[in-house]
């Protein structure tokens, strides 16, 4: 960590900042300059509150050299971390494709969808039990009953099953779940981050909406701290003035987290882009700029023509999507 | 609720809407015309869910005549909500000044900070126990510690407190709290806005980085669903893409609020700008465009002549800040 | 177009808005229901002014039912648009390639890329004479001298040219470039794309920063409004709150021009990022959302180890990326 | 400036960057520490491009230790500038109110509404001839016919007249125009900002819609350093992705821009806004934060009531407002 101190700082400023600094446990290393002063921190800066420094009366600007995340960073592990579900492997070179309802509402349903997205190729299958909404009137997901739900469809099927977490009082549901989910809205549920760090299974975090990368890694690193390094990071587009798609999908996140991270990471163009007709063409982008899987919306409501034109696909549509994506990967090769 | 259908869709197709409608006990009024045909919804639209139907194939878009919120609405109730905690009214012409350090960090610090704000005018003493911090080694506050010693500063000045609730679990501990703070990263957080529904407590929610002002209206709605209809609206600053505050702080939102609802509506300049030396001109700024609160942060370390900068304002800073925002009140009458 | 009125809107104020429309040559359609009116106008609704209609006291709200560009409307002209220029096409089917350096330096450089770039399959050369830039002292183009070494770079390599203008009296300067550029600042200098409208060149537009897709599409109109129908659109990254890249490069606007528009879409990946190493992924995910083509930064500069690192390519990095893409496009097929 | 070089930076390379910064006529200070290298460069830094610095394979990144600005500069510059029009000053403790209607539409109109609103304290009159609309459909103002307008109204009045300018070829027609206005979608229209720059009138300058601060002082920078130091810099809000308001005014622009520079600063609630009721809070909320003046929109149109709610206020309503604002500046002395 660099702080650049202001030009007029006397040297009892700059020796009183430095024996602060010093009893944080950092060396302090000083470069004086004819207009500034410079002080490199040493040590282990991730715990130095890098607002409270740059707030400082004598303090210009102050610029972390390393990054604040440590478990999640590839700097300090630098292969890849494959996830293991079932037979699904995410990260490293694999792919893992996940796809299903918004919500579980029925048995019926969740089966007949769980074998349509298998037999288009899916690996693992999601669908949502606790929902959560923006309106306490709307419908808030079947709940305990949808995780049961859930895990008949498995059973079924044979498919691994990811679902959202919305609370950590009812982590004991989840026993059976192959990967928790974390939504954006939790993205920084700082406590919920914690528990789920003292389980071991796979967590699937999502971007929250007006969350940076680096905000994304910190909670990742909420979770790994605790001792849980089975982390999917997602990206789900983030909050803009752009009003035609519902957020806008940030691909270049794909790209900068790899760089950044050894954890995989998997693209959501169903909820990024709100339309059924936008998920095929940004599912292939996400494929093209090198993610590790994708999160679809799937729904098979044949007695329901209304609800086609959905951010859901049919599991037809989801067939060519599925196709379409297996090109694309072997032309990456 | 109104819902345009496309051009070109077939009598049976809006036939087929139309009794989906009707299923969920709506009147729907057609209006055929040359190029579109209208849908009106009458009935209680607050429980439709507007993305599906706008997601219909046969659906041009959807617009809602009424707002989704009922009990945070004005319109079902005209008269401006007070809340009163202690001695201190908050809305309704009454205007709260809610000041104090950032943590809660020694019984000293608390019981100095809280005689200093009293002495300038304020009327709650603020304080963070439980601190939401992006990185999990970042200090996380004295919890539990903190409540108790937010409790004494009360007993020795008589003021009331808000301190910030980050997880539903620790519920108890705040019995004694006079109004509990939903921070803005869980403004979203749908769970521990049910169960803060069911206390009678005044609940001071902070509108989230990326959230719109119809989002808070429905995470107010969330609480008073409950039951709890004390709640304070509280804007704080949104993320875009200016880096030199650190949000930007949305005045205009104090005057749209009070349009919308009868809750009050504080403002915290504070964690908008991030810079002490912008809280005086934003705290009044924020008193002009009609705020009923300011909740303002203050610390007192002498013993720690580095702070001098930090976001946090001086007793003196702030005494100098109270006498401004009492001369602004006036001049507004 | 449809304006919603408020509940308690008099028959008077309703008959008086309605002559008020009329007069402007509009019928209209009223369904006067329960709770609301709702006034449908029908004609040509492009010349109405929508937010003046919307602020009417007695108006609740207005929602466009048609888009209010006519020319750049796929709806009024199905097929989509190919411009040629050479040999090159674009759009329809058509992918064009075009590459260059950020600034022309110089005779050597400028024919030494263009040679390069031909060579790994670029249809048409990019180079900056006139460069927009934020500060007044930074390096501003070799300007006229640019725009002679671009034409002595086609005229070796038979590479049709795309080059910057900046402001409509350097027009006579670009009489034989083949594609005018007007960049993201200037894509609401309404001026000069009337002026631009006038010639009979393809114009290249850049999405602004801040701007929407619809007005994007409506400084397009601007330009066909005036007779010439050879318009670009480019997706160059918007401004968000991310600070890792330089924009947020948003890749559902391909899908979603290609479907408001027929118009071409192009990506310039390079300044969306701004960083060398994710414009390879970010290109890839482009061309797989369905990207007419691409433009990309390259250049040589073997003199100046320095710059191997900046935001442009190196000819041997454009090949391979220039390789992946006829791959990915082959699999698109 | 300071620039960070990467870890494992050969010595080599370290030589080779310094003696490239030497040929730009700087002095650079090297830092050597045991993780990173850090050069601190001296001299006239406003000319290095800071992100082709930025870009090399081995710098971590780059930091600018002082702005990039110099005529703009409250450093260089400590005293306020003052500009004055008529008998109008505006900064430097002096407040200027500017009122009249978004469009001139005929004689009557502009003489009407200057006059009321010079009754009502106003010290200029604003007026647009020229108008940036988003369709070329739009109506695009009275041009030529409409400044000569408003030189009557001000030959009635006696107010100076503020207008905007969107083409430097219309330039003569702005001879008799007290200050010129260069409006948010010029912001960074280079060639237009260097042309007013050697005029000697005032220039008053809109923030873009996506704009930094700091952006909106070079672009003020652009128009300094050809000669002309007259700028008035004007916030009127930014692009978010809140709907409520048309923008989201940035209020913290007023402080922050006091701060960095001696240019006066006001605001337009009128634009910001969108919505006449909004207008009168922010307008105070602006002067409570201490603006230079405010920019309002006011029509009189007692022969049309449908307009009664636009963006402009009522000649009444802004007699309201003017005397509100009269009694904040009172209380902020």
């Amino acid at each position: 960590m660099i702080a650049i101190l202001k030009h007029g700082t006397t040297a009892e400023q700059t020796e009183h900042l430095i024996s602060w600094l010093k009893r944080m446990n950092l060396d302090v290393h000083v470069s004086q300059g004819a207009e500034v002063t410079i002080l490199g921190l040493i040590g282990d800066t991730s715990r130095v509150d890098m607002e409270l420094l740059g707030s400082l009366e004598i303090v210009e600007s102050v610029k972390r050299v390393s990054e604040p995340f440590k478990q999640a960073n590839r700097k300090f592990h630098p292969e890849d971390t494959v996830i293991e579900v079932g037979t699904a492997k995410i990260g490293g070179g694999n792919f893992a494709m996940m796809a299903g309802p918004c919500s579980v509402e029925s048995e019926e349903q969740i089966i007949e969808v769980a074998q349509a997205v298998k037999a288009s190729g899916a690996h693992i299958l999601r669908g949502g039990a606790f929902k959560p909404r923006t309106s306490p009137y709307a419908f808030q997901g079947m709940q305990g009953e949808g995780i049961k739900l859930l895990l008949k469809a498995k059973a079924e099927t044979g498919l691994p099953i990811v679902t959202e977490i919305m609370n950590i009082s009812t982590l004991d549901l989840f026993a059976d779940i192959d990967i928790i989910q974390v939504g954006a809205r939790n993205m920084q549920n700082f406590d919920l981050l914690k528990e789920l760090g003292k389980t071991n299974k796979p967590i699937l975090l999502k971007r929250g909406l007006a969350n940076t990368l680096q905000e994304l890694l910190m909670s990742a690193e909420y979770i790994m701290s605790e001792g849980n390094e089975n982390v999917i990071l997602c990206e789900r587009g983030i909050r803009t003035f752009e009003t035609y798609t519902r957020n806008t999908l940030d691909l270049s996140a794909v790209s900068v987290l790899h760089d950044l991270s050894h954890l995989p990471v998997i693209v959501d163009p169903s909820h990024a882009t709100g339309k059924a007709k936008l998920v095929p063409p940004m599912a292939a982008a996400a494929v093209a700029a090198g993610a590790d899987g994708l999160i679809i919306e799937v729904h098979n409501n044949p007695a329901c023509a209304l609800c086609d034109g959905a951010q859901s696909l049919t599991p037809a549509q989801f067939d060519v999507l599925s196709k379409r994506v297996a090109k694309i990967r072997e032309a990456l090769v």
